[in-house]
């Protein structure tokens, strides 16, 4: 991934509405009017939420007669959740390290 | 974690650079000035970044001398990634559901 992809996934996670159409889009897509309602937002807001999120490639529209629908992409998430891991593994690597250079003394 | 919690941890790894100061002091400790001459930026313009990761909980600051010395938090990266981790749960409890749906068939 680039970092602008990155950028983009996190500053897309960055609020918790766009959280929300992200868990709840995985569950079952939805249209926009459908998340609008759930929300108690104009149809323009979702909208905006719902772009953030496709340009991050969080979620995907699928269009469905006069209706667009939203569902969640779970590789994206799997994404940035294991460039987060791989965060993790170098302190443990150093932490390991360290622990040895001490049973070394 | 509260949802302003999570905003400020995610907004704070919407950026290549905050990213690498997370990566970078996951390794070792480093003073503001070691990280604006690694980035060539300013020290006003590393502080920024210091303070916006440091109100995300992703690192912390100790007062050294008249130094300054950044370390990152591995506890709150891996809050976000057990936040990712649930997301896609309950996408797989989702598939699997409809898979025992349709073996039911």
């Amino acid at each position: 991934m680039s970092d602008a992809e990155v950028d983009r996934i996190f500053h897309a996670l960055a609020d918790a509405t766009r959280r929300d159409i992200v868990r709840r889009t995985l569950l079952g897509q939805a249209s926009v009017s459908e998340l609008a309602a759930a929300y108690d937002m104009s149809f323009a807001a979702v909208q905006k939420h719902v772009a953030v999120l496709e340009s991050a490639g969080l979620i995907h529209k699928q269009v469905s007669g006069r209706q667009r629908l939203v569902h969640a992409d779970p590789e994206t998430l799997e994404r940035a959740r294991n460039l987060l891991a791989d965060y993790e593994n170098l302190w443990r690597a150093r932490v390991q390290r360290l622990d040895e250079m001490f049973e070394g003394e």
